[in-house]
Parts: structure tokens; sequence; C-alpha cells
């Protein structure tokens, strides 16, 4: 099952199904209002849901075409947003690039960082950036939305609490970092607002390459129209979701709707390609002695979208122009 | 005007007026069912709130005794929850105590780190400490509720920005902080869910008191039923809630009900006593060579509490006690 929030000049949007070839949707107002009242209520409207998608592909309900442009982040706010970073090679290639040492328990402690959760972008939003000396980067994520999740979770039954899956631009401002990470608090300044994909999707969605708490699936970055990234989401993701789960819930829970990332996903291979620029710069630094990628600026564009097994875009297509600010 | 959330069953709870001696509630729910909701649409629910409130003053509305242990936290979930630092001898006294440098930038560039806000505690709710050996202390804290606030504020604009006043208890596990700052990513682990004062108030609500940005009352915390800190939350407050303000907004933006914290209410005199017991352990290392208070156990309480300058209390009391989780 595909959900999306359209666009409705409220605050969270309305609920609506897709269909699974992405060219049309039906209005899910009649079971919730939105995909957090949803998320709220999951078992009871989840199966409500599910008959609705299953009525969309049969023809069997009105439905309209889809435009992703009118579609906000399926939760256009969310209570929590928490964003690993659970493939080393990028750990391992940032950390290089701005002269920090991998921390000591880089492959046994998961690193997680809480986001700002309030206002993000929708998919075919415009990234707005005041000043091009921030250092604007995208960051090509998977993410899940859970529902409730209690303290004390552990990843054997984490997976049970993972709902929805869903696709992240967790947009960093790269020059900020620094000076942030200095003062010993983690990032703020330096993480604007996150964009996530125009679908979430149960996980039962892209069928086999959901397994053991990692989406096996390739992840495509594409630059000004030119494809630079083309990372396998899968094996190279350290520690699993189920497991970023566990590290979360040691000494707290979390409500239904909180939003969980992967971190930039990256391979050891190079010929894949790279989730993030800050990736780039710091291979051209081993390779060529210095960068000489720039960091985004007003005008570029970046996209990144998932194909399932089918060949079929499962989370729709992030799609976003940098612009200055009016 | 003060306003709480009535435990209901529910997520979010059920909106109530409370009148100024605390004694009484009005159910607020034909105005907005949740604080959230109201805070969505402040600037028409706020005067039909106003006027709830001052027919409750006049007794001109039904309304039923206040029991402070029937609510929850007047946000029982939001959106975002940022915590400064503000106080700078608490700063200098923390840092100290865990052998870390202040930040060179300590008094030009705000501390706040990112807080989780999808689970807070409800003010007479028990702390649940699954581990003493996380160390387990109290902070004593005021705070700021927003409403929408764009990108791009400045401090001489940021009080019309403030609907709302609070306090917290931003629990922390000082024993789980060293080890997680050192991986770089901030707070994460060392600060399970937050509690927050019974009433939420308008800062017209303590009168003179609210100026510059800053709550100029004493903040009391008492400890196992001993007044442990009196601390003014006033003139040592370095960075004004709306130099906070400005510093979030370099980046991005805030929804309303965005929660915006003090960081631990510290003066330089000890006579005023703490506002939390890592400060009280320093200042004992100082003094007598090492630190002899304990952190909190299963068993022990905390109260925090401020008076207004006719000796009521403002935000009513925050009253919990740790237990070991069943």
């Amino acid at each position: 099952m595909k959900l999306a929030t359209l666009k409705d000049g409220t605050r969270d949007g309305r609920l609506i199904v897709v269909k699974r070839d992405n060219s049309a949707y039906a209005l899910a107002t009649n079971v919730a209002l939105t995909l957090q009242a949803a998320l709220d209520d999951w078992d009871t409207k989840e199966p409500l849901l599910r008959a609705l998608a299953a009525q969309l592909e049969a023809g069997a309900v009105q439905s309209r075409p889809l435009d992703q442009t009118a579609l906000h982040a399926p939760l256009p706010r969310a209570y929590e947003w928490i964003d690993g970073s659970a493939y080393i090679n990028h750990v391992m290639l940032v950390r290089k690039a701005r002269n920090a040492e991998p921390p000591a328990t880089l492959k046994t402690d998961p690193l997680v960082y809480q986001g700002g959760s309030g206002d993000f972008l929708a998919p075919t939003a415009d990234i707005p950036l005041a000043d091009e000396a921030w250092g604007l980067d995208f960051e090509s994520e998977v993410c899940v939305i859970l529902g409730d999740t209690p303290q004390g979770t552990k990843a054997a039954d984490a997976g049970k609490h993972v709902k929805l899956l869903m696709l992240a631009n967790d947009v960093s401002l790269r020059n900020l970092i620094p000076d942030e990470l200095a003062k010993g608090f983690g990032f703020f300044q330096s993480k604007p607002a996150t964009a996530f994909s125009p679908f979430a999707v149960t996980p039962d969605e892209v069928g086999p390459a959901w397994r053991e708490g990692r989406i096996h699936l390739r992840l495509r970055s594409v630059l000004n129209g030119v494809q630079v990234g083309d990372t396998d989401a899968g094996p190279e993701m350290h520690f699993s979701f189920f497991e970023l789960i566990q590290h979360l819930c040691k000494t707290r829970g979390y409500t239904a709707g909180t939003i969980l990332g992967s971190g930039t996903v990256s391979n050891v291979d190079r010929a894949r390609g790279i989730s993030c620029l800050a990736e780039q710069r710091m291979i051209e630094t081993i390779e060529e002695g210095k960068p000489k990628t720039p960091f985004m600026k007003p005008g570029d564009t970046i996209d990144i979208e998932m194909m399932g097994e089918d060949g079929q875009s499962v989370f729709g297509r992030i799609s976003q122009k940098v612009v200055k600010p009016s």
C-alpha cells in the first residue's frame, strides 16, 4: 500500500491512497483525515486503508490522476525525526573530509541525531538557500515511519513497529557543521528543513527487498540532470533499522509517526557513485589533492528515486531546486 | 491566561482554561479540542480563550475543582522541543564537571540542542529509571511555546512569536553524556523524556517579570522535600529567549507549538542553590575535592515551581518521583 498527503492549504494536508503504478489516487479521508491520524490508530485504520487500496487497483473506487507536485511530505510535520548514520563508508569519508576521526565505537554503537521535525519540505519544494557560503549538500537516504514504540524495544522485536518506508533528502549545510559540532551539542543550524519522498509505503510494497531491517534496492541520485549515484541501500547498512530502533529505545519511547532515517546511503564500490557531495569532494581530495565539485547553489537541482524490482518508482521522486529566498 | 491539558485517555488530552488562583478550571474544548489545535489557529483562538478565562474568573461559566495530578503536559507531544543552555554559570560548572572546556564562543554563540518531543512526561508523572548507573539528574528550566516563526526572524521581532511560558524538568542521564558527546552528534540516549509544568501561561500572566525575553522570577527546586534551589531566572540568562529564537531561525522556520527551553537556570551566587545535581556535585568537587551528592535513585522526588510577584504558583508544580520501571 502506498500512502501520500495531498496539499490542501492546511498544515497536515489530506491523506490519499496511491495506485501501485503511481498514476492515480483515491482520497482516504473517509478513513483518516491525515497520515498522522491514521498512524495514531494504525491497527484500526491500516486494514481500512488496504481495502481502499485494493479497490483503487481494481478500479472500484473514484480515482483522480496523480500529480506529484500536488503532494506534501507524507507527514508535513512529525513529532520526531531521528536520523542515523548507518553506512560506515559515509561516516569514514565525511569525517575524513572535515579532518575528524571516526568515533572509536563506529561499528558497535550507532550514530543518531535528533533532527528538526516541525516544518518539512514537500518532495518537489524548492530548497531555500540564504547564503551560498553555507555549503548546501543533499543527502539521499531511506527511512522508516514507526508506530508506537516503547522504551526497551529490542532489535528482535523492532520489525512490528515499522509501519511505513520512505525516502529523505536530509539537506545539510556542510560549512556550518565543523563550528557547530565543536560546540559539543550536535547539529542544529547545519540541518535545515528535510524533504521526503512523495509516497510512504508499507514494507510489503517492496517485497523481499525489505529484509532484516534493510531496504535492498538501489537509490538513485541525479544532480543537475546527471546521475551521480546508484547506491545499494541494503548490505552496507551496518546497523539495520531494527538495531537503530533498539538504540533509540534504550532510555525512552516513541509516539506513532516518528521518522527514523538511515543516514546517507553509501557504498565502498566507487562505481556506484555518491549520495551526497561531501563524499564526492572527499574522493576528489584523496585522488586529486583537493575537491573540485562545488556544493549546491541556486538553480541546481537534485532528484532522488528508488526503483522496485518491477522497475516501478517505489516512493515517487524527490525533485528539488535550490533557490535564493525571495 | 493559564492553559492546561486534561488527561482523557487520548494522546493529546483536552484543553482547559485554569483560574488564576489555580483552584478551578473550565473546559475549553468548545474553542479548541487541544492546545496544539489552539496554537495552530492562535490569532482566532486566543481571544476566545481569553474571553473564557475572564468568564471563569467572574464565575460566569461552569467550572470544576482542579487536581494537578489529572493534568498532562500542556503539549503531551510537540513538533519540536529545542533546549538552550543560556545560563553561563551552568555551562561553566557542568563542563568543568566532565573535564570539558567551555566552547570558545560561549558568550557570543548560543548553545542549543534538539530534544525528543514525541512523548513527554506529565507534570506529576513518575520518572522511570531502568539503571541507576545512568546518573539521573533533574534540570529546572523555564521555556516558551512559539507560534509560527519564520526563517530569518531576528531577536528584535521575536517577542510576537512567544505565545506561552512554561517550566520544564529536562531530565538528564549524566553518566551517558560523556560517551555520547564524544561521538560528535550531540545528546540522544542521555536525554530521556522531559516533563513540563501543569500550566502554560500567556506572558502577561507574569506581568513586568516578563521583559526583554527573560522571566524575572525565582525558580524553586525541592529535592526529597528539601529546597535545594531558589534561582533567579532573569538577569543571568545570558542569551534571552529572543536571542535564542534568532539563533534557531538562521536556517529554518518553526511550526506553532514548538517549545524552546532556557537550559538549567543557574546563578553565580551560591546562596541561591542549584537547579540540577551536576552543579551541586561540581561545587562539592571544587570545595571538598570530590562530589558527595549522589544522582537520583528510585524513591527520590523532585518538585519544581515558580511563584509570581503575588505569591501564587504561576505554572503549578512539577512534582515527580523516580521509579524502577515495572
